[in-house]
């Protein structure tokens, strides 16, 4: 893949986030890894995304960091997403905003629990929440260690980052993921829509139980694994 | 009808869910059926709204399933909307969605109750919930037995699918029907629409109680049956 | 003024419910009266407001209630309207609607008191809600009731119609009014955007109270009466 | 900066605000200083924004309040916004809004607390609420009143107006303030989704509790102040 297709595809799934209403102002980022080239491309920090164009999406060393292509300074939450991308190397995009109700569950340091099949046809169980920050966390690399707490958070809780594709950062918002930038753009969706739909059900029924494993087991694996049968394939 | 009219009709009530606002992603379904010639078309599984065209419609088998028409896989819901067409003659029409408000009551395992008129003049009193599935009927054909528990689900509580034109699934979702896509699409909307109204109803007066059947008779009596006196007819 | 000028004007305020995001559907109609001619003009009932145009608005006479112009029928809610005209000259356009967060008050059973400015730049004082009709009175003529509880509410209250431009009725939908369709149009959109405010504030804070009198008289009457300042007259 | 250039940015600052779904019919205005030329420029008073025009907006004298160029009347908030500029020499931009979820807040009588890293982005804590006016503010000089009880908010609190960029007075809505009408219009639009995200959170979890200091100091300053790293520059 070129540094063009990883741009524009990074180009078109920031401007995603904005036709889903998943952003406001200047909040949320995406960006797209090509490990053969061993590169991340990635919004610039603090751009408009009307005025956003495809060539002023930045590529960085996975490895070191810096920029290798694009004259702007690259997201402010660069060395979140490339510790996720380090740590795991199923993933191929990431997604980081401030959606509205996701980032409700996060100010309120609640997970989102898993209430319904849309929930469990793309996520395998509960949306988890990472532990708050250390105030040495917070002074010292601070992004770096926001990836730190979701590995942390996954390895703890020993929980699949392909079968749960996003967390919340605890007072902060939601990073979601995918093996590609497009598909990191849909769980994103994903998340936003569980979590408002979870906040009504809790108000509707606040004794409500996430589903059985059984619910859960068939509508992730009808769309997941080699039994799968929703889709085209 | 010609499968060529069918399929017109059910692309354009699946564009309707889109335009609605009733569905995200590749979420949700509309099928309508042709009783003489023994079909029903629905729309195929997983495929984009933005992409899909009337040829893309599948034209199923009332009698055996089988596609008839068209080259991609039906929507994997097609065994719930074919039982619950063999089932009950009056439905030429069903929409499958998980619209955001109808959801929380299917996830919070409550009924729809009827609040006032805007509800009573389309659904002839609660829309109700079905009971949760077995493990067994979760394993086994998962998708004919959701059209199986709606069937216990009306048959159980002597409700007349026609009178009570949709029904929320136990942790998934609504399904609504009516006489043909068209009426089925406007019942989809009626029924997202009153449990929005619906769950402010209870946040304003959690005491709050349906409305007296003489109100119920009224509003659904004048829209529907022979003393009907709303609309141009 | 014409017949074809007071149709264009009620046409208008149809079309503006749906700008305003205020009707869903074929729900609420707008009408407008003509005094010195004796006629209403009113949205024909059930019809699809992309298809609506001014031609089609029916002109009943405001005596008879026999339609003198137009060749559908007059919406359902006819009686109502009729007879808040007859009762009130100081009223010009009335709009009825199902508007989610009114209704849902209307549903609840409970006025909209007045927690801000918002709300007494437009209405002086709380937007109350009608008694329930009784069985007899929905049997009966249900819509010519629903104008008399109308004003059975007004007159029990002691509430000017001109101070208080809108109603809830129980377990119905708001009723909103002006001495122009124009200016019921936008009571309409005001009383929908204050109950939303309203059970927004109190989720906030079930304790909250309604605005001092003191505040109150300086918002109505910074805009209404002889004292008015606000805008450019 | 020409009374035009002036006008111009005043202009679109107010149609942000419609743009940004801040406000329903002519509630709200925006206003910009020009402190070299003495003036301030505000939006006329109960003017459409569907026919605002860079003409119609009015220039006052900072000193006196009286016109100096344009032919409507300023907006009856006037005197509010020339005793915040008068008062903070900082301020460059002034938009008041009735916007939903904060004028939920500003009519709860509650202050927004900062729950997150979004708020913390762009407000340095709490967003405070005013003391009610006393009746004789109310019958007195109003709107210069309203003015003062924000000063006085800010002062009794010890709080920075420029770290602080915005107010809820209490039973009216919000004003937002900035270095220039565009940095007030971001941050009215900050305040608004903020306000939304607070009464989720609390919906969620009602012990929730604000930030720790070192987490709001992070985010604030990474964006403000000299050692800021967010953007481009």
């Amino acid at each position: 893949m070129s540094y063009e297709e990883l741009k524009e595809r990074v180009f078109k799934a920031n401007m995603g986030l904005v036709e889903s209403g998943l952003v406001v102002l200047t909040w949320g980022n995406a960006s797209g890894v090509d490990r053969k080239a061993g590169v991340m491309a990635i919004k610039p920090s603090g751009v408009d995304y009307e005025k956003l164009k495809p060539a002023d999406i930045v590529v960085v060393s996975l490895d070191t960091g810096n920029v290798v292509d694009g004259t702007g300074k690259p997201s402010s939450d660069t060395p979140t997403h490339l510790h996720l991308y380090r740590t795991y190397s199923q993933l191929g995009g990431i997604i980081h905003t401030h959606s509205t109700y996701a980032t409700a569950f996060a100010q309120a340091n609640r997970p989102i629990p898993c209430y319904g099949t849309t929930h469990a046809d793309s996520f395998y169980g509960d949306i988890p929440i990472t532990r708050p920050l250390t105030s040495a966390e917070i002074r010292g690399d601070y992004e770096l260690n926001t990836g730190k707490v979701i590995e942390e958070c996954f390895q703890t809780g020993a929980i699949d980052v392909t079968a749960v594709p996003g967390v919340l950062v605890a007072s902060h918002a939601p990073f979601a993921w995918g093996p590609s930038p497009e598909k990191a753009l849909e769980n994103a969706i994903v998340l936003e829509q569980v979590a408002l739909m979870a906040i009504l059900t809790q108000q509707l029924n606040p004794a409500v139980q996430p589903v059985p494993k059984v619910l859960l087991d068939k509508h992730y694996l009808r769309k997941h694994g080699p039994g799968a049968y929703y889709g085209q394939k």
